[in-house]
C-alpha cells in the first residue's frame, strides 16, 4: 500500500497574471508561449509595465499535485519558498486542496519565486519567471519517507534550472525506485528542452525517469525533429510510458506498442492556457495511480486541463472528482 | 474643464478569493452575501479553514475607479494601504489600470487591509474584511486639488466604519461643491445601512450627497420598510438622483419625477458577485461624466456589471472601453 499516490516536486512559485497585447511581449523581448527566466532586476522591470493582475499559487509541478487532489488522490509536493508573504499564501493554497507540504521555508533572502504570466488575446500564456528562494532547493529537502510512500514521484524539467535541485531528483529517483515506486517527468517547456536536452535524454535512456508528460513542441524539440510522428517515435523507444498532448488535437498515449489517442474536451472560450499541461498530468496520473486503464487517463487529463484553460489562472476552481463523474469518467 | 471624471474614496483592500459550500458559512457564522467586519484574530481564523484563493486587488471605490478609468474614463483615487507586499499590490494593480493614486502609504502597522471573500454555488459572495491600514484613513489623505479636479466625487457607505475616514469625506463633500462638482455615494451593504442609517440619510437630506446608487436590500433597510416602490418612493424625495439595482432584474434611475428602469445584461453563467454594485457605478458614472442620457448610463452599468459576475474576482478582465463599444453604447 502506499501513503501517497502522487508526490510532486518542482519550483514553488506565486503566478501574477495579467492580460497583454501582442505587441507588448514584442517589446518587452518576452518569449511567446515559453517560461522566460528573468532576474530581480528584470522582474521590477516587467512589473512596472505590467497591467493589473491577479495572484494565484501556480508552479508546474504545484499545479499538478493540486489537480491530483482535486481529483481525490493522496498528493504530496516539495517545492521552495521563503518565510513571507508570497511564501504564505502558497503554503496555505496548496494545504487548503489537502496537499502535503512540508519543505522547510528559506529564512531569509532570495524571496519567494514568482512568474510574471501574460495572457495575450488569443489565451496563450508567457511566462516571466524569477526563481527566488526555489534556487535553494536541494538533496537536503527530499523527505525519504514520502518517496517511498509514493506510488509515483513526479518532478518537472524545470528543476534543471535552479542549481542544486537535480541532485535532489536523482536522490529522490533512487529511493523510489529501491522502494518498487516510479518516477515521472515533464519536459516543461521547449526552451528547458533546448536547456538541457542530454540530460533529459540521459534521465529516460538510463530509466532513472519511467513515465514522461510532454507537449509536441517539447518532443520535437527533445529529438530536434520538425516531424512530430519521428519525435512520437523516438520517445516510444525512450521511456516505458509516455504521454504527449498536442492542444486541441488532444493526446496521445504510447507505451510499448501500443497507442492510444485521447481527443481534447470541448471547450466554450479559451481564456487562459497556463496549467494546461500541469493539470493533464494531474489527471493522468490520477487515474494511473488508481489502476484505470490508459484510455480513461488520459480523458481525465484532457478533462482537467480542458477545465483550467477555461479560467483565469493555473488551478482549477471546480472540485475535479465531481467533474469527472459528471462526465462519467470515475 | 475637469482634470479627472471621477474620484473614487474607499477601503483600500486586497481580495483573498475562495470557493466555498453553504455549510462553510453557517459553520463560520458567516451572513451570506454581506461584509462581515473581522479583526486580525478571526482572519488568521478564517483564512485557515479557507480553501485554495486567488488574490486579486479591490475594495468597492477601488473596483469602480479601476472601472471607470477601464471606460477610458479620467480617474482618481484615495484610500490608504500600508508599506507591505499587498499594499504593493494595490498599487500596482490600480495604477496600471491608469487611475491617480497618491495616497500616502502608512509606514508600519496595522498592515494592507484583506477581505478573505467565500463565494458560494449559486455565486454569491460572503466577504470578512480586516480593515487593517484603512482605519488610518484620515482628512489628512484628502488632496484638494484632486477633489476640485473631479466632476464627481464618489465614496463608500463603507468608510463609515473606520474611525475617521467619514471626516475626510464630509471635508471632501465641502470642497467638491464649494467647487461646483457633484457628490455620490454608495450605501454599500444592507448591514452598513443599519450601522449607519441616520447619517447616511443626513448626508443625502443636507444635500451633501447628489448622487446615491444602492441595491433594494440597502434602500429596504434604510427606510426599515419590506416594500422596494416604498423605499423607491422615499429615495426619490431624499436625492437629486438615484440609481438602484436590483439584480437579475436590472436597476431602476430616479430622478424628481423621471424614472428610467434598465434590463440587466443577459450572461451565460454567473460566476461570483464580487464588484457587481462597483462596476454599475463605473459604467454609470462613467456615462453621467461624459453626459449620457441616463438610460445610456444604466446600461453601460449593467454591462460592467454583467461581465464581472462571469469571472472570479471584483475588477473585469476585459477593456470596458472596448466592451462598451462592441454593444453600441458608446
Amino acid at each position: 500500500m502506499s501513503q501517497y499516490d502522487v508526490l510532486c516536486i518542482g519550483n514553488a512559485i506565486v503566478d501574477i497574471i495579467a492580460q497583454c497585447d501582442e505587441g507588448f511581449l514584442e517589446t518587452n523581448g518576452i518569449i511567446k508561449a515559453a517560461m522566460n527566466l528573468i532576474d530581480a532586476q528584470r522582474a521590477e522591470l516587467l512589473y512596472s509595465r505590467m497591467g493589473p493582475a491577479l495572484e494565484a499559487s501556480g508552479g508546474s509541478a504545484g499545479n499538478t499535485a493540486a489537480g491530483v487532489a482535486s481529483f481525490g488522490g493522496r498528493a504530496a509536493y516539495f517545492g521552495k519558498v521563503s518565510k513571507d508573504h508570497l511564501g504564505d499564501i502558497y503554503t496555505h493554497d496548496i494545504r487548503a486542496q489537502g496537499v502535503a507540504f512540508d519543505t522547510r521555508p528559506l529564512d531569509g533572502e532570495p524571496p519567494t519565486a514568482r512568474s510574471m504570466i501574460f495572457v495575450t488575446p488569443d489565451g496563450e500564456r508567457s511566462m516571466n519567471t524569477y526563481l527566488g528562494a526555489c534556487v535553494e532547493l536541494g538533496p537536503e529537502d527530499v523527505e525519504p519517507s514520502k518517496v517511498e510512500g509514493a506510488a509515483v514521484t513526479y518532478f518537472e524539467g524545470y528543476l534543471w534550472d535552479p542549481p542544486r535541485a537535480k541532485e535532489a531528483i536523482r536522490q529522490a529517483a533512487a529511493i523510489a525506485h529501491a522502494a518498487g515506486r516510479e518516477v515521472s517527468m515533464t519536459l516543461s517547456d521547449s526552451f528547458c528542452v533546448d536547456r538541457y536536452r542530454e540530460e533529459f535524454l540521459e534521465l529516460m535512456r538510463s530509466g532513472t525517469v519511467d513515465i514522461v508528460f510532454a507537449n509536441s513542441h517539447e518532443i520535437k524539440s527533445l529529438y530536434q525533429t520538425t516531424s512530430f510522428d519521428e519525435a512520437l517515435a523516438a520517445i516510444r523507444k525512450d521511456c516505458r510510458l509516455a504521454a504527449v498532448t498536442r492542444s486541441e488535437k488532444g493526446s496521445v498515449i504510447v507505451r510499448g506498442d501500443e497507442t492510444v489517442a485521447i481527443e481534447a474536451t470541448a471547450i466554450r472560450e479559451l481564456v487562459d492556457t497556463t496549467g494546461a499541461g500541469d493539470l493533464y498530468a494531474a489527471g493522468f496520473l490520477h487515474g494511473y495511480t488508481q489502476g484505470l486503464d490508459l484510455k480513461t487517463c488520459g480523458n481525465l487529463g484532457s478533462l482537467a486541463a480542458g477545465l483550467v484553460i477555461q479560467q483565469v489562472g493555473p488551478r482549477p476552481r471546480q472540485n475535479l472528482r465531481q467533474e469527472a463523474m459528471k462526465a462519467g469518467l470515475l
